[in-house]
């Protein structure tokens, strides 16, 4: 029997292994990854600084070890260069693999728009832990940093370099942080428990191009003219879900790779889940989502279709500055924002027209509030 | 002897083989693609609608005429999964393809930020003929197209899109009408020139989501709340080089693939020209430098090494409504608009402190000076 096939050894792939295992220690399994294989927690990447880990220290298991305890086939440094569903195959350079069942935990890429400049190349990202080994590597020794985004990672990262004694200046075009999931006066709150650590803020303008300076420093320039000068530029403006494989597989695909509620895509025998998923329309690149889409297809995968549902799943923003849990509302649901502010305690419940609480935005000391209002929340997903 | 092997049947490949093959008629060459192989003028594909060209109108030759004119093994459908650039092998799917030598002629992705909704994966964008192909398909019956993105492509389609018959709306984040080429009076003129062809533009505010609205219209949200309907949304917001092939690979990138004045790339036996180089720091998507470059890669191939060399390249951008030519000035050089302007004609000359001409922005009449201009111009890469 040919093995399942995991493509993706980040958190989904490794959980959804986990979770196979204790159903199922025999059915032969292979992990498929481009980068090194090891085993990390995603969320310490934007903790690292202030906690003095460094990419070996977060590392949990190498590869090896990965494959020894999950009693499975670790191949790393893979480039899967298509799917020939039909045939129940992964392509790879100049190979193939077949498969019995093929799951896709391909996470998502991060997205910088298409800077100018002659130091675009040397603009970082953090999106696993080889991108966070070099990031380190590059700001040791090093004082200023430019961060492109305002947003989750943006704001996590600004909280995380100023605790490691970096000068941080961050460009946010939208105005304020966190413009996607807060609203304005819990922005604002972000905003002044950043600014409280030295966090310089650029609302307004785009970067547009990346230069490198006389003096050895980058120069970002920004749409409004203005230069910022920093060591070094970090990108952590926005995740798209990997979705090409699948859709050039002629898989199902809107902002992620389409699966139902089992997680099956539209190809039989592909199952998707984590970043690169669309499961009934959410994209919900969380760990509480991904760690229930694990167990569900764990299940399903060892013979038992078992539908993952999502319950209340707040996010937790890890910037200590001043700390936030947010509970987004579904998408397109109509209603309004309550706020009660003081300082940077916001309080700001998202309610329906008839008053029923649709989500939550919590700064502050308002985050105690959190289990009492998780209980008048509706599930993301029964 | 082992093949030339070409990646991309665009302009810049299809214009290396036909000039080498004035030179050489006998080498065996392999030209690969993931598209159709269909040869097509690339500037045609945002002037369609106004000739009423569909795909097929535009398509020049269909692979097999190209592989029989050129007498070039052309393979489409095809997926690159990497470079061996040691053993000198293409690595594809399942299979591998030696190479003599081996010219990257990838081009450029499109662009889209990473929009949220339910109807993300409608939103089209046009690169190539199998894009024009299905936008057109699209449009077909239907009146109102919205526009994300008012750059060179977003305003040339605004222009062909009104011309034939669609009611277009614009998104531009960054206030106006080609940002990046034109000074702010050039900007209103080409603005002023399409809001007469019944244009709607919203500058200020990013694209945030796409949803299908209830009455089977699609519904673009914008960052400050206004919601744009339509039946149809075309992302136009930027080009990036394709460099991932040629990074996985460990050839030097920047924004580009980095190539020196011969096309060289950081590794031996490997070209790279058009859309996806940067030749010594310069990033230049358009025919005038991509053919340029062909001539001088063709004698290369055939044994004669030739540096390439950009004169004064005029672009000029096919919005009649408002007509623009535009020379930009070298990235980072040091200077000032002069501007004459009247009506929708205007003359904006970059000048640097010593008065010398270093670029300049003409509309409406004004591109009749385009000639006399280019003999005060310097070469962008003698």
């Amino acid at each position: 029997m040919h093995p399942i096939v995991i493509v993706g050894t980040g958190l989904a792939g490794f959980n959804t292994v986990k979770e196979f295992r204790k159903l199922d220690k025999e059915t032969p399994i292979v992990m498929l990854t481009a980068d090194d294989g090891r085993n990390y927690s995603k969320p310490m990447l934007s903790a690292g600084f202030s906690k003095g880990k460094t990419a070996d220290d977060l590392c949990m298991a190498t590869p090896e070890k990965v494959a020894e305890q999950l009693n499975v086939d670790v191949r790393t440094g893979v480039h899967v260069a298509g799917i020939d569903a039909t045939n129940k195959r992964v392509l790879l350079p100049d190979d193939h693999l077949d498969y019995s069942k093929l799951v896709l935990a391909l996470g998502a890429d991060t997205w910088t728009p298409p800077l100018e400049g002659d130091a675009v190349g040397e603009v970082f990202s953090v999106n696993d832990l080889m991108d966070y080994g070099k990031f380190r590597a590059a700001v040791e020794g090093k004082k200023t940093v430019t961060i492109l985004g305002g947003g989750l990672i943006g704001c996590e990262f600004a909280n995380d370099l100023s605790n490691g004694g970096f000068k941080v200046s961050l460009v946010e075009p939208m105005g304020r942080c966190l413009p996607l999931l807060l609203p304005e006066q819990a922005s604002e709150a972000v905003g002044r428990g950043l600014a409280d650590l030295g966090v310089q803020f650029h609302f307004g303008p785009l970067a547009k191009a990346v230069h490198h300076g006389d003096n050895g420093q980058l120069v970002t320039e920004l749409s409004d003219g203005s230069q910022l000068e920093s060591d070094v530029v970090l990108s952590a403006i926005g995740l798209r879900p990997r979705i090409s494989l699948a859709k050039e597989a002629g898989l199902d695909t809107n902002r992620g790779i389409l699966t139902d509620k089992s997680l099956r895509t539209s190809a039989e025998h592909i199952y998707a889940l984590g970043d690169c998923a669309e499961v009934q329309g959410h994209v919900l690149p969380y760990v509480l989502p991904l760690m229930a889409s694990a167990r569900a297809l764990a299940k399903t995968l060892a013979g038992e279709t078992t539908e993952v549902s999502y319950g209340v799943m707040p996010v937790t923003i890890k910037t200590p500055a001043c700390p936030v849990v947010v509970c987004p509302a579904a998408e397109g649901s109509e209603g309004a924002w309550e706020v009660e502010a003081e300082g940077n305690t916001v309080q700001a419940l998202f309610r329906s027209k008839d008053g029923s609480l649709l989500g939550y935005a919590l700064t502050g000391e308002a985050v105690k509030e959190k289990m009492k209002l998780n209980k008048e929340l509706p599930a993301i997903m029964p």
